[in-house]
Parts: C-alpha cells; structure tokens; sequence
C-alpha cells in the first residue's frame, strides 16, 4: 500500500465532530416547538442553506446512488464554492462522509470521516471539501438542497484516501 | 350530518392533478441526468422554493407529527403567505393532502383532497391554502423546506371538511 495514501477509519457522526464542516439533520439531537395544535414537533431550522453568485435559487432535488464497496478508495474531493448541500436519506440509509475544511488546498491532517447511523442528514457548508455521496449497503435515495444558478460550483482536488469501518 | 361541511374524497396524488398547487416530489416520475462518473442519477429542481419578504431565507427543519383519524375533519385551511414549503417523508411515511388556489377566498368547489402512496414528497406553492401535516397511521417524520425571516407568514381560513378514502 501506498504510504501516500492517506488512511482515515469512520467515526460515528456526531453534530460536535462535524461542527467545523456543517450540521447534522437530526431530529433525536436538536431542539424543537410545537406547531398545529400541539400534533406536530417542529425541529426548526437545523442546518444554513447558503447560496452565492450571480442570480442564485435554492433547488431540491433527489439523488439516486449506487452503494460503494469498503475500504472506500477515493481519488479526489469536491467543494461547491457558490453554496451549501444538503443530504437527507429518503429510507433510512447509512452513508459515508468524508470532509476537509474550506480553503484552496486541502492538508491531509485535517481530513474527517464519518459514518451516518441511518437516520442523520448532513449539511456541507459553503466551500467544504466532500467526497462524493457515498452511501453503503444497497442503493440509496437522499433529498438534496443545494444552490443552483450561473457560475461555477463545482471543483475537484486530488488526493488518494482509504476509509474503513472500525 | 350538516349540508356546510365539505364532503370529499381522498385521489391518488399525480403531478397532474397537483399542478395547480405545487410540485409533487417523486424521483420516478421525474427526469434525471447522471453524476458522480455514474454512481449517482440527479433528479434535479424538483420543486420551485419560493420566498418573499424581508431578508428571507431557505429553512431546513424536521417536522414529527401524530398520525390523523379517518375519516378527517377539518376546521380551517392554512396558508403561507411569504413562502413556499415542501414535505418529503422520511421513512415512508403516506399523508393525506387538503388544498385550495391561493386567494383571499377559498371557493369550495375548487378545493382538493389527496393522498400519497408513502414515496411522494409536496411542495406547496406560495399562498396555497393547505391542510395542516396529516399522515396516517403512525407518527411521521417529514423534512420540511420553507420559509424564515421577518413578516406575518400563516393565515388561517375557516372551513369545514370531511376527507375519507376510498
């Protein structure tokens, strides 16, 4: 194996650990208030949709992804300088993140990796470094909040990473 | 039973039949291209997120709602003035839909009731007239995109309806 390519085991996700890269979509660990009579808990608020650049809209979209195999082996991250990204499983998938802060270039000790426990949602704020959507097991299907609009949103950065479960 | 209250049965949700109100959120009636070299089908811009208003912005949040009994008596209609909102169940969830056109009245004839097969998601448009969250059966889990910022943005009008299934 490689001693250039860097080896990160998946810590479970926590809103703690993940504060430096965005927010965790959970109702089990955020605050609520009651709404309609008291029938409806509404956990408000719980992740910063951001959009920049020219003429920006706010999208939902659904993402339909194909598991990967573990050790997952990445060649590169993505950031999307104009706006955050939002993913919400649809079923109660189990997905893999892999995040490094904001910034031009990415140092390899400050790169995380994270798994889901199935009902948490993840917010990448603007700017965050991010493998692409990685869900484990089976096909999964995530609601996606992200920016849309002209400009460019998309930038990719070489780097080799091996993510395995504890 | 009074003559006043509105008699209505529940209809299958289709984009067709909901175009009038808002979006349904479905990735298989809905187009895609693919990303992620291939891992992933992007269903995109699958609901027009509105907003209006003072300084608004795109909120994330998590509705947890108690399921509603059937037949489904109503008392009023609510409305958004500033935003649209969009529910996507996040486990499956099948919710029952009351809605009417935006309008400072609601015309009786013209309002409609739904249900969802449990993969559909809604976004209603901004001002229509909708029935507060009501899924059935269980206790449901929704993520909820809508609007926050300064400004009055629930009206309440009165109606009476009855909503059964088929």
């Amino acid at each position: 194996m490689s001693t250039d390519v860097l080896q990160l085991t998946a810590q479970p996700l926590t809103s703690e650990a993940f504060a430096a890269f965005g927010e965790v979509i959970d109702s089990r660990t955020s605050e609520h208030f009651m709404i309609n009579s008291g029938r409806t808990r509404r956990h408000h608020d719980l992740a910063k949709v951001e959009v920049a650049g020219d003429s920006p809209r706010v999208l939902i979209s659904i993402f339909v992804s194909q598991p990967v195999t573990v050790p997952l082996e990445l060649t590169f991250l993505e950031r999307h300088p104009l706006g955050s990204q939002a993913f919400v499983p649809m079923h109660e998938e189990q997905f893999l993140i892999v995040v490094a802060p904001p910034g031009d270039v990415i140092d390899p000790a400050e790169v995380r990796a994270f798994i889901t426990d199935g009902r948490q949602g993840v917010n990448y704020r603007i700017g965050t470094w991010h493998a692409i959507q990685s869900v484990l097991d089976r096909e999964g299907e995530f609601l996606v909040v992200d920016r849309g609009g002209a400009g460019h949103n998309c930038d990719e950065y070489p780097i080799a990473i091996r993510v395995t479960l504890e």
